[in-house]
């Protein structure tokens, strides 16, 4: 397995940890605004600490924004597809282990920091999720092209995903990336992975939708 | 229309429909400090992905006062005026699109993120749009100078508005942006758009005073 | 009046009246966390906006450090003082005009965000103010030394104010500002002007001690 | 002591004051979101106000991390986590003389903010801690590289730290840090000295073996 492979397990294990174990451990403490923040800042902790290696892109959506982008070949998707997965499944099989040391706790009951739909339906979660990963995708696009300073990628990327928590984690609990709902679902099963399609379609074609429309110019400065 | 207006349609979509969200879909569970750093982060967001292309005013208030200073024509202000006001309403129709999945959800009890007098009274409202704005407009005028590092301008803008909703949502939603409060009052109508004259004016007097006072160089490093 | 006092009167208009609009408007809904982050970002507003003509010192405890780490003459800290008392004044001006808007506020009840001995009592405020003052002009004298990266001086700053607010709110109002808290104790009297001596004379030790210790070349990259 | 020391007794002085401060003083008002800010901040605070004289490390794992990557001898690590120890000691007897000043405090009751394992029992707390540390320094070591942008190393790794707070304060009071947990556990005594060993040995496992791979050319980009 390639350098940028290990960065991008390692990576999506960050994000994934420690943005579940915010849920799992401690949403009764720090609230739906404590874990916005932990999502947020699991990209900014491995953008600064391994993108160099791979862009830290830590998602399957934003992957494929940049083949559609044209800033990524498909057999590389393909590679960080399967890394940014294992990454996701690691982080949620550590997350179990240490849960589990609690006997007031049942993966029924408590789960795994799992995505499902919220109050505003399958067509409110279905469109959320699509919209919000088309406009963090273009954030992404546009903050890590040459244009911008390149230094605070990272920093906006990361905290452009603590505003999409905060606006829709009741909606479809934000999640924006079929990696990061793929591994607690496989785990938890129920509603979480009977809606798991969602969580994958939405996403793909809203990062999609971004990085053509960056191909095309509408969202490229240099174009 | 060319692209840097629809880089102000896009950005202004990130900041209303995100904020607005964290309003409508998350108000109960992020409170006002959640609602706080969903605008400002909006700012983050669109300064960062789209600021490349349009310097991502998002609001007219800002816009406006880029004229007074001597920055931006007043045929180019109109095209962004009308970007602006373009994008807050869209985002506000995709936010009522989602919202309307929510058999609890109705647009007279929950609204569309409005703005509206709170309990300081329309005077304590207008002061406080009028300052915040003033405010603002000068701090963005300064970090955008070439003498502040331009890499922090969006960030530090950003940070400002969370700054300045953890100050005064309670007084007059802490708009400082006519086109967020025009947007949803068109909809919801009430008090909203009775009181929309109040987040027009107030905004867009403070941020061109903003501009004079830079122009005249009270506010700038090298005049 | 020169420039460089115009921007401390409106760097410190921006701290004061933004920081103590959160205290006062938002107390009740955004709790310590939120008044935290408020002065905090305020110095990120003023650091980013202004720091440019004055260096947005904000604080007589910082220009006194400044002073005693030789970067900055008597004369121009007394120029610096006056200018920083001034804009601390006009900001508790204006929050009075908004908040008298609510016939359900008073002065005497609610305040104007004035800053008071807690429950660690007088000691253990005047300790706290004394040290977090020390440790905040050593972070600021350090960050905006040329050894380090300059650009994020004002987010560093800015962001260890809202460490300190985090630190001791219930302790001292964590002021670590004499221009902060005269203010609002001008007008509201009582505790806040009996404790004054406390907040003017902890601070102006620990800025002054932090300074020295800097010219002494101990917390200097390059001594 | 050399300069270098001293930097790392006020850096960790700074971390371990007011981060313990949030905990002993503030825990009723700010909670476990408040807290996990108040120790990445410090983090932040050091960086950029010591970094440029002794790189802020502030944690024995830290350092630990660099001597396995074959950036720090041992004869300096001893150094170094000496002086670490001192300045957390220093400031847990300087918070120790604060709450002595409220009489309703007591050292047996709210503690020293010392750390203890939590619900998730001694293997859960094991393990957080393990693999929270290697996150960490993994993140550190990537961000301090020449590879990565240097100026925004410091916010990046205490962004980092907030997340790990927002993680797991309720699995091990998210330590990552045997000099943060031994000063207030030679204070407070009971548990915090009795699971002592488990806040020594996992973080400096943790650390070190980050450091490892880092070394392999694992998780380096020019490797």
């Amino acid at each position: 397995m390639s350098k940028k492979l290990v960065a991008e397990v390692i990576g999506t294990f960050i994000l994934v940890f420690l943005g579940s174990s915010a849920i799992v451990f401690m949403a009764d403490a720090i609230g739906l605004i404590g874990i916005s923040f932990a999502f947020g800042l699991g990209v900014v902790a491995a953008a600064y600490g391994l993108g160099a290696i791979s862009g830290a892109h830590l998602n399957p959506a934003v992957s494929i924004g940049m083949v559609t982008a044209g800033r990524m070949s498909v057999g590389d998707f393909i590679g960080y597809v399967i890394a940014q997965v294992i990454g996701a499944i690691l982080a949620i099989i550590v997350l179990w282990v240490i849960a589990a040391g609690n006997p007031e706790w049942s993966i029924a009951t408590n789960g795994l920091g799992q995505t499902t739909v919220g109050a505003y339906g399958t067509t409110g979660a279905l469109v959320f999720e699509a919209v919000a990963t088309f406009l963090f995708v273009t954030v992404i696009l546009g903050a890590t092209h040459s244009s911008a300073p390149g230094a605070m990628a990272g920093l906006a990327i990361g905290l452009t995903l603590v505003l999409i928590h905060l606006a829709g984690i009741q909606v479809s609990g934000s999640s924006v990336n079929p990696a990061r709902s793929l591994a607690p679902a496989l785990f938890v099963g129920g509603d979480a992975l009977a809606q798991l399609w969602l969580y994958i379609v939405a996403p793909l074609a809203g990062g999609a939708a971004a990085g053509a429309l960056h191909a095309a110019g509408f969202t490229r400065a240099d174009a």
